[in-house]
């Protein structure tokens, strides 16, 4: 049975693909025995990260950046990590309004993450999507993420080059540097570049880089592309900016490193959910409820009851 | 010495919180049993969290709150979470210019949480600090954070009434669903309400919670309120519907079973802390190095990896 699922994702089916990803978000069992099947032939894909704030037109730089690929004749598989609202079922919309436009073509295939809230669960999942879609033989694979803070910090260990997409006249010098998402960008892309204010971000952005004290020698300068993705200008540019990122990790032998980084990051989200379910049976046990009871007396202290709840993740171990 | 300190911190010395907060940001063994002692005292605190994307004015907005607090007579302590840049140091920045105004009011405490990147930190220290906040006895703590995703969800956790502040103009409708932050809005901000679009933004809030399916009866609506924060309008407003939303808490009975969730939040961040330290110690071992190996030559998987893993945390606990 896994077998032949394993076999027909290898195969480039996208259905058993699909199908595979469904058990993976549902933290099904079955998704387990495939996984470890798939990761002898995981490797080939180059991983390419677009992040940036709502209002950046990301969404349609990276699908511009699918048509760019697809004309140099490279097969593209995408994870687009959607914070899910309860209001709307964003992830899924926004999924089907850019399916349309690359429903027809075999060399795409894009995959929403919805992330669950409270799991911690953004980017949970998205390691192991990656790992089907590179198995499944994609030359370009991109990860599209939305906001800024750890989430980032996340993705940028499974990207090989990070793009980082900003946006004229959206806010003032402090609140750019609040972003905390410059320190993992490879690239910067101004998108809406015919916006006013282009150029002041440019100058903002250059000026933020010249404040790197003592950069190495060797050290990679991110540069910033121009991009107007409604009328796919400037994508040409941005796909050679990341073919000379790849170039200089060639040469840096950094690439190796990466992969390594890569598969210690996926260990560690696996490691993560594990404890995060051992966590959940022990905080759901009668003794846990006594010792909440405690707590909300003041009688005990939470550092001395995060001592408890290890011992009882220990016990289990 | 942990005594004094802690005596010097319940009677409002300032320098002495100051000292305990850089030891719970230091992860100082000290700081446990201050924390420890501290913590009788606490609970007496409102929490308020403030969310919003870079570019809201979200920072004036709260210095206009915490001068409407201090007109009626509130002490008020800040927790801002900014994430770190290592171009700017955003935070000691941007705390320095709030600072400022506030600089000579001992009714008032600002406290800037670095968040260090990849460690998880934004959240982790958060809970401590307020806690020595609330031990100070400040009657409302505001939490003031940026961006979008997980970390907003963890913040809510510990916050009474959480504000999101919106501002008109920064976005389409499917950009607006993405921000992940409409589920945990107890009050909605329009900031900058001057601004076009002011009517537009209002429309599609409203919009997007009458989706929400079959509400309770006694739920908790969200209200928009309008403010520009610059010219300390629309503040008496918001003061008002946080009372609102904090005597809708009363009547629902939910205040207590609030504070029990923020104190199991802390417990769960206290846990997480140590198992990523037992984890890290168990990541640096020679037997690990070795399994990594087998691992970029892909002769195992990383979810049999997991496991070992798993077991070498299980060895220590």
């Amino acid at each position: 049975m896994t077998d032949t699922l394993t076999a027909r994702i290898l195969a480039g089916d996208v259905r058993a693909a699909g199908r595979l990803m469904r058990q993976v978000d549902d933290q099904h069992p079955g998704a387990r025995a495939a996984l470890d099947a798939l990761f002898a032939h995981t490797g080939g894909a180059y991983i390419v990260g677009f992040t940036g704030n709502p209002g950046s037109g990301k969404s349609t730089l990276v699908n511009a950046f699918i048509r760019t690929c697809r004309q140099k004749g490279l097969r593209v598989g995408v994870v687009a990590i959607d914070p899910t609202s309860p209001y709307s079922g964003g992830a899924i919309l926004g999924d089907r309004i850019r399916m349309q436009e690359h429903a027809l073509d075999e060399g795409v295939f894009i995959r929403s993450v919805a992330t669950r809230g409270n799991l911690g669960g953004l980017s949970r999942s998205t390691p192991a999507l990656v790992q089907v879609l590179d198995a499944m033989g994609f030359d370009v694979i991109i990860i599209e993420t939305v906001g800024v803070g750890q989430d980032e910090v996340d993705i940028a260990r499974v990207a090989d080059t990070n793009l980082v997409v900003a946006v004229p006249g959206m806010g003032d010098d402090i609140q750019a540097t609040k972003a905390g998402i410059m320190e993992i960008a490879d690239i910067f892309v101004i998108n809406k570049s015919d916006h006013p204010g282009a150029d002041r971000l440019r100058r903002e952005l250059k000026t933020m880089m010249s404040l790197v004290e003592n950069p190495p020698e060797d050290a990679w300068t991110p540069p910033v592309v121009h991009t107007i993705a409604t009328e796919h200008d400037g994508l040409d540019k941005l796909f050679e900016k990341i073919e000379e990122h790849r170039a200089w990790l060639d040469a840096q032998g950094q690439e190796g490193a990466r992969a390594r980084r890569r598969i210690e990051h996926l260990i560690r989200l696996i490691v993560q959910g594990e404890l995060d379910a051992r966590l959940a049976r022990a905080m759901g046990s009668q003794a846990w409820k006594q010792e909440m009871d405690a707590l909300t007396e003041r009688q005990d202290t939470p550092w001395r009851a995060a001592e408890l709840l290890i011992a009882m993740l220990g016990g289990e171990a």
